[in-house]
């Protein structure tokens, strides 16, 4: 089991810094955990996730049970020495990638039966088999599986499904075996105070080492996402790590923090930057754009990362318009530092009782990406990747 | 101007070590420079090909013309400093790439007229312009303009093509003028004695400070590539370094140096990698066979490269399958870092006076690629390479 201990809560928000003590190293939080959906965080090597200063990185059960299989892994020592990563590892149960990603799923008590998104063939994931898979992964954080409704789905469905997720994360916590892993429950109830509520005090009275909230960030209009987080939040206990899955933007961590989360996980700033988006304190900027065709100075130059340290923007942009690899890493390099140096620069804030003002100045300069836009984009990702992967094989 | 000291010759062949002094450091020859087509060696950083132990790379002037453009990288400082590249730099002249890439091309004594295969845009190239582009660049040797016949051409065109080139190297010579880079003449003549010996004699009538061997592995035998080679390095000066262009595979590449060659590129070792070819000391072998799924050890235990100090086989295999962008780096690293190897045993053999047992004992514990699917697959990624080219735009 990992320790949690608060170091510093905001006086004027539900801020905190704290660490996470886990069997690879100490994690400080507020984190952000880049995702390595495959055993990599696409384009990077171990060494320079260190460098950048990445903590814990988080892997997909669901990616990994099809390729390479669990029992590979297992078998090559586990997923730290598979990937040859000895700090933190958090792994997913799932859960969120069958009901996104498989293309036909059926749910039961017993569990879900789904098909791959690769080659179309029929699998059954149930409470326990989820934790024995995540338990030969050895992650140092695992989750329990949760069923995970459309942010469209009426109260009366994702009742039932939330309902489910309890009956879940009972299982799971019965079948769970090895003793150095830290098993969060999961708090659905969809865009609904009154499920979200019921949800947080039941998945609570088990007691878990840790609290995360599932099932946001899937279309809903920003506002109702950060209103969903501080009614959760306000009944999970104080002492046990929060969790806020998929998220996120620069601007939706500033105000995760803001209302009590600990963790976030996202895609987003890996894969914006395969696509030259690249994050700067004034906002997004798209590298492929022809004013930097000559632009002899980095992205941004008073960032510290390596890419800002070695290349032009030129350079940068020569290589996206050339669809060369380094581009993609080189892009992937400065959007990690950057969540890093974010997430530094906000755990100082809280440390030195400046959060707010942090917070304030922050916002005020960070021009956010157009929520619908960004919304589309996402949108049209996910289909893509669905499309992509299918028609693959 | 580059000096060229030699250090040792082998009593038994015509192998040399020497080294090449260049205002980017010093090179020791033999030497394999990887090629770097559009101002990077696909997936690798600056750092990482100096890790490797690269002391030179080759960039290709035909591709920066058309992206991002000469004018370009001379204003960003060069081609150094854009790549962030502080050793030594050898560009070609374009002809190669014309003659092998551009959809349609007119040849007359004044240039070549020709499409770019990317947008199908109209240009011409000059001897005087081929210079006057590289002197923009800045690369420590550069080349005359050339023009390549392809391996079929009769006697009669290979030499009209042979006094043309002779023509344009004089013009390339006097139309030089800048001090600090090493202007290599190449010599043609297709796979004909006579007209190699002719091209060979009259260059090195002009004095340059370096001869490369162009028009070859082309898609003829290489038992003719060899012959070829000899008969044209007994007519080039002792005391000036010998370039094979476009050569090769390890195997080739021993052939070679036991002929007398010094400087070697070759984008091979590098596509391959991306194709999951991986070198040992035994042959190429494929990291996506199934053999390797459940491999804990590295591709080659003895071998010192990163990958190969860091990850098992079932790891690389697991990436290539997922088309992870990963897999090609950690394959590129290990090709470059076998290929720095090779020369470092080369050079090490010529210098202790034991080049021949080295070649020996090479090539019988070597497995070439089968010659017949070499060459096929060669003009299958000619023709690929081509085709997506055109098609992109």
């Amino acid at each position: 089991m990992n320790n949690f201990h608060l170091i510093q809560t905001c006086p004027n928000s539900n801020a905190r810094a704290a660490e996470l003590v886990t069997s690879h190293g100490l994690v400080p939080t507020p984190v952000f955990s880049p995702v390595g959906s495959q055993a990599t965080v696409k384009t990077m090597t171990p060494e320079e996730l260190k460098d950048i200063g990445i903590a814990m990185v988080m892997v997909n059960t669901y990616h990994l049970y099809l390729r390479p299989g669990i029992d590979v892994i297992e078998a090559m020592g586990g997923l730290h020495q598979f990937m040859a990563w000895d700090r933190a590892i958090l792994t997913d149960s799932g859960g969120y990638q069958i009901f996104s990603l498989a293309p036909l799923r059926k749910v039961s008590d017993q569990g879900v039966i789904f098909r791959s998104h690769i080659d179309g063939s029929q699998h059954l994931i149930t409470p326990e088999l989820a934790i024995q898979f995540q338990e030969s992964l050895g992650a140092d954080i695992i989750m329990v599986l949760d069923e995970c409704p459309p942010s469209t789905d009426t109260f009366e469905r994702v009742k039932q499904g939330t309902e489910r997720t309890h009956r879940w994360a009972e299982r799971c916590q019965k079948s769970q075996t090895r003793s150095d892993q830290a098993l969060f429950a999961i708090v659905q109830g969809g865009v609904f105070p009154e499920l979200r509520r019921k949800s947080a005090r039941f998945l609570t009275s088990l007691g878990f080492p840790g609290y995360a909230i599932g099932g946001l960030s899937l279309g809903e209009p920003k506002a109702l996402t950060q209103a969903i987080v501080e009614e959760t939040v306000a009944l999970l206990p104080e002492n046990k790590p929060r969790y806020l899955m998929g998220v996120g933007s620069p601007e939706d961590i500033v105000e995760g923090v803001a209302r009590g989360i600990d963790i976030f996980d996202c895609a987003l700033p890996t894969r914006v930057a395969r696509n030259g988006a690249l994050f700067t304190w004034q906002g997004r900027y798209n590298i492929r754009n022809s004013a930097y065709e000559r632009r002899e100075e980095p992205i941004d130059i008073d960032c510290d990362c390596y890419t800002c340290r070695n290349f032009s923007a030129a350079y940068l942009h020569h290589l996206f318009k050339c669809e060369e690899l380094l581009a993609y890493r080189l892009a992937t390099i400065h959007n990690l530092r950057f969540m890093n140096n974010l997430m530094s620069k906000i755990r100082d804030a809280i440390i030195n009782g400046t959060f707010n003002t942090f917070r304030d100045s922050f916002l005020a300069n960070y021009k956010p990406t157009d929520e619908k836009l960004q919304l589309a984009q996402k949108k049209k990702w996910l289909e893509a990747q669905n499309h992509n992967e299918i028609a693959e094989n």
